[in-house]
């Protein structure tokens, strides 16, 4: 049974703590607030019995799943054999310089450092940190437990080893591994919540549309999709010859909205180099109306379920 | 029992009348293309069926649902004492306002005339028509009964008592309406969808990540949430104080990533003025935890059905 360090155990680290538990790992947790840790372990328990109830991990299990996590009394303990480590620090790029410091002075030398931060490139704290190849943010989305999405962000210097020696952790914890190529601001799902957001509050600030309807658009509309499948692959399957044809029937529509500008960004260019040659390896275009099919078959089932279990917008 | 008429019977006409006869309408399907309207007639078949199947409709109701649905060989037999038009003609301007001529020229006074185009701003068609009036655009989002959101756009023209009068159908049909204030490219949907694909295009282009790791963003995070949350919901619940505290806390964030430019959107201001009252009428900041709470017992409800149903990202 391998180990893992939970380094800061407020809510994003309770959440981490769910799910390297479930999935085998032994997992110790260290907080420089004793009160803070103490609270944590309590707090687990309420996590760990209401993934049982909805049949996320077994009931049988549940005993197991929590044992698995311990508390450190110091860093020293929490790192001891520990193959790799999570941060959870605050969001300041002075503290997460002093805490990765500490942890690169004590972990073994092929530890990877990952930062649950969601505003700040690693790069920004680890430049001058003697195992800056081995540090990297790995941005979860909260609560992470219930979310699959996992970034994983390198910096000029991290290690391409370390980058698959995390991708294979979170892949065990069945994750779903989002990996950038290079650091960006937000990186990808922030940009993408950000970028809705800048045409949401446009819409609602002109008094267009009202904030309660707005959100109906997403969740009795586009998130919908969403939920059950990706923007790209949405794309995809809504033109009888892929995303390139999408492209090509819609993206003049779209650019017209005036939305951005983003003069740098060339739809059809990269629907033709780089989202067709993907997505049509994933979906050939001849496959694309049994897919349709399959997708709505999925959203009859989402909807199903909706009904279900009496999860209606307008009532939130 | 009252009557609506499906003007264009391709497959958003075909979604309409499920959603149409389900709530109990007659609905009368014209086509100019007689072979159109005959396979249309046999495509609801199935449609109904899978709606049965996923328990959306009753199995007994079924029959009732389909024997509702009939076909008109005239517009005037299709028009014929119908309190509501839906026109779903082909997506070009000449054409919708040949059609939306002719049906303004049969219906009787008080009957709205709503498009189904999600491209095309009804004052673009209908200025000179005498019933101006009573046109509007009523967007739904493919395949119409499977997405419970419709987007209400009237002209400058449109009576407000034809806006309500087509809020009324569509909430009998159990509809999630949209209502917009006045027209705008792309309506809301369209263009929240186009702000992210933007967003994403400039991403996948860049090469800073591939179109399946974007897709995990949306499929295995935001578009989580946002099928039981909209994103305007979802930020107040992400901060202590709501959505003035978290555009406090986090609006500097998302304006530095550099997307956009939005100048005129002032974040700030709109969550002050807008944003936070109409939000706060619907949550309190009191009642934030528990509405948190209420949130994430949602997830796990929707990943356990999800787990069920095998519905899983990169598979698809």
């Amino acid at each position: 049974m391998e180990k893992i360090a939970i380094i800061g155990t407020g809510l994003i680290g309770q959440g981490w703590a769910a799910v390297f538990a479930q999935a085998g790992f032994e997992v110790a947790m260290y907080d420089s607030s004793q009160k803070a840790v103490e609270r944590a372990l309590m707090a687990m328990e309420k996590r760990i019995a209401d993934l049982a109830e909805f049949d996320l991990i077994k009931l049988s299990d549940a005993p197991q799943v929590l044992q698995r996590i311990t508390v450190a009394d110091s860093l020293e303990e929490a790192l001891d054999d520990a193959i790799y480590i999570q941060e959870n620090g605050p969001e300041n790029v002075d503290i997460k310089k002093e805490i990765t410091l500490e942890l690169d002075a004590i972990a073994a030398d092929d530890v990877p450092i990952g930062s649950s931060t969601s505003g700040i490139s690693a790069s920004r704290y680890c430049k001058d940190i003697a195992g800056r190849y081995r540090c990297l943010v790995v941005h979860p989305i909260n609560p992470p437990h219930l979310h699959p999405a996992v970034e994983i962000v390198p910096t000029p210097w991290t290690d391409q080893s370390i980058v698959s020696k995390v991708n294979d952790v979170m892949i065990k914890c069945r994750r779903e591994t989002i990996v950038l190529s290079e650091e960006i601001d937000g990186f990808v799902v922030n940009r993408l919540q950000g970028a809705l957001l800048e045409e949401a509050f446009r819409l609602v600030g002109s008094g267009i549309v009202s904030a309660e309807d707005l959100d109906k658009a997403i969740c009795d509309g586009l998130g919908l999709r969403w939920s059950i499948m990706g923007p790209m692959q949405t794309i995809h399957l809504n033109a009888p010859g892929g995303v390139t044809d999408y492209v090509a029937r819609y993206g003049e529509m779209y650019r017209g909205f005036g939305i951005g500008p983003y003069d740098d960004v060339d739809w059809a260019n990269i629907a033709k180099e780089k989202l067709g040659p993907e997505l049509s390896q994933r979906t050939p275009i001849a496959e694309i109306p049994e897919a349709q099919i399959a997708r709505d078959r999925k959203l009859m089932a989402l909807l199903r379920h909706k009904k279900q279990a009496g999860v209606e917008t307008s009532k939130q």
